[in-house]
């Protein structure tokens, strides 16, 4: 059976599920979530309403919007066990590992686990929703020996998590970029972290250990871990010439370049990172310094020039989440907790109509007696 | 792109990668490992001659086994802070829950995390199948307020992980017997859980991220989880008369029966589940009491004449476990202990010749404005 297919490395082009969620629109240049192009919306729409698109499949209306706020915001407190927990993890703990194994302890708190109905599924997404960031704050501020903080709930959902973040209530400019930049982190069609939860869903496995595995694929350099890379690469430079030069040396010794290129994108330019290319020149304009978005435009000129390639979400996430005050190991967990309703949605799904995950291979190893 | 190629739903038979490690070659009736049948092997060689085989490529001299056996008791201490951080876990975690946590914690004990080269891999598989038992014996026993266990290092690998499940020491017979159940589930191509761990490791995560998402992904009810399902089901009934009467009623019901089909094996015998079966047959005349398998191959007999499907090892291993005297919650975790060699030998292949795993959907959502 198995050698009657072709093998294509990586999966690439094979379409591993039938989906209502999203998918990227290549030839129209659209990311369509929902019914709905991601970009048009993070123009005029804020998380919450991505939240309630992706669980509720309907944009909410200002009561419901509200409702939502509402909701998360009461599933904000995690356990205090869960906190001595990540006191216990060692100081160089990565911060995606910390978040790994908080988010695993969370399990043995969920008195319906074994339920994996669409409404247990949706109350569980809910309440991780609430929690993740809080969870992403504190467990890099544990694992870093400083005081735990707090959520305030008279902040918005971004601006608490921003607030948490940095430790100082943020601007509405600010909240309004941060929040732009959860819009479009929110869902992607099938990145390896959604592959990833939903393969491990399909075994019927819970919310809690699909998103795990979800946290431990974003860790990868290859994947959520490319926003930080770009970012030591742009202090590592600090000039526009010295950029251009770093990104030559890589070139020449045929390193991979963290934040161009995109697998499905290809030869195209990533919508999102348009997006949060405006979002920092405008906060450079506010800053009064726009040497990081000369560095990042010299860059994206260079390599389109040098290599045809484009810059995607991560090359400028990063420095945007640098002019917001946000420590570098913090970009992929922040990404992971974006994310999170999109993984949420995607396990909801595969719980709704599921076939196991269980592929072949191709046998290249030799036989013995 | 996407449209161009058909979607198998769970990608059955779909090849998902080139394997040099294992395939079931379902013509032959083989469950070929590293060239060897690894049925053939259970006859003969024990669980640390297949560590060495996956590690290795090669089956040892008993020099080269002693080796490894040393190897993996000096690996068998876990972090005092590991089990601290354990006993903080709620009273009803599930215990593939708190393993999955527990192994997670690891990764900030690993001073060399970043690296992924085969030397320091395979290092970490050693250290990691020295403490996978140790965690999976002493995160159940915390987590149900029992006093920790010390591995003991005048036993075998095999009979110290049996004395730290059942707090016994296991006679010859008992550790023969568990062994061979830790061979027969050490490697089996591309189930899920190898599957999600190789998905993980594609971004070039490192190793414990892709055990934490196959610890998830083996908890499943399709996947891991079927082996405690059975036991259940034997317990349940109680007698052949019975269970016959149980699973006519689960048939009338439509629902499916764990420990019997397989998705590759489809209409033939795991040749797996006929090991555990002599092993089950020669367990009952020594305990002199064959009414388990009195009940297990009546429930087989039921199950080909009335549905066509056969046993599959979870079948056999369930009541294997039980007269080993291990306690149900843990063969799910006994499971992934032994499938632990396996796991690592993937992870390594993974990021030996890695491709990102990136596929994609087919959406079947509606378009909006």
């Amino acid at each position: 059976m198995a050698a009657e297919k072709e093998f294509f490395p990586g999966l690439e082009g094979v379409v591993a599920a039938e989906t209502k969620i999203s998918f990227l629109d290549t030839k129209q240049g659209e990311i369509v979530v929902q019914g709905y192009d991601l970009i048009e919306l993070s123009k005029t729409r804020t998380y919450l309403d991505i939240v309630h698109l992706l669980l509720e499949e309907a944009l909410p209306s200002a009561q419901e919007r509200s409702e939502v706020e509402d909701r998360l915001k009461r599933e904000y407190d995690i356990p205090a066990e869960v906190f001595h927990l990540l006191k216990l993890l060692p100081e160089n703990t990565h911060p995606m590992d910390g978040l790994r194994t908080g988010l695993s302890a969370l399990s043995g708190y969920d008195p319906q686990l074994e339920n994996c109905s669409l409404v247990a599924n949706k109350n569980r997404a809910y309440s991780l929703l609430g929690k993740v960031p809080n969870i992403v704050a504190n467990s890099y501020r544990i694992i870093q020996k400083q005081e735990a903080i707090s959520p305030r709930s008279e902040l918005s959902y971004s601006a608490n998590f921003l607030y948490m973040i940095t430790g100082k209530q943020p601007t509405e400019f600010e909240e309004k970029i941060f929040d732009r930049s959860l819009v479009l982190y929110s869902e992607h069609e099938m990145p390896n972290s959604t592959f990833t939860a939903r393969v491990i869903a399909s075994t019927l496995s819970d919310l809690y250990g699909a998103l795990t595995g979800a946290v431990a694929s974003l860790k990868g350099n290859l994947h959520g871990g490319a926003n930080e890379a770009v970012m030591h690469m742009l202090l590592e430079a600090g000039s526009v010439v010295s950029f251009e030069e770093l990104l030559k040396a890589k070139i020449e010794k045929k390193e991979r370049i963290m934040g161009f290129g995109h697998r499905v994108y290809m030869k195209k330019v990533d919508p999102r990172a348009l997006m949060m290319k405006e979002a920092l020149k405008q906060l450079c304009d506010t800053k009064g310094d726009d040497s990081l978005y000369q560095m990042c435009e010299a860059g994206e000129k260079f390599m389109e020039k040098e290599k045809g390639i484009y810059p995607n979400l991560d090359y400028y996430a990063a420095p945007v989440y640098w002019m917001l005050g946000i420590p570098i190991p913090l970009y992929t967990p922040i990404f992971f907790s974006a994310r999170t309703v999109g993984l949420c949605a995607h396990v909801i799904e595969q719980h709704s109509h599921n076939r196991l995950f269980r592929p072949r291979v191709n046998y290249i190893g030799e036989r013995r007696a």
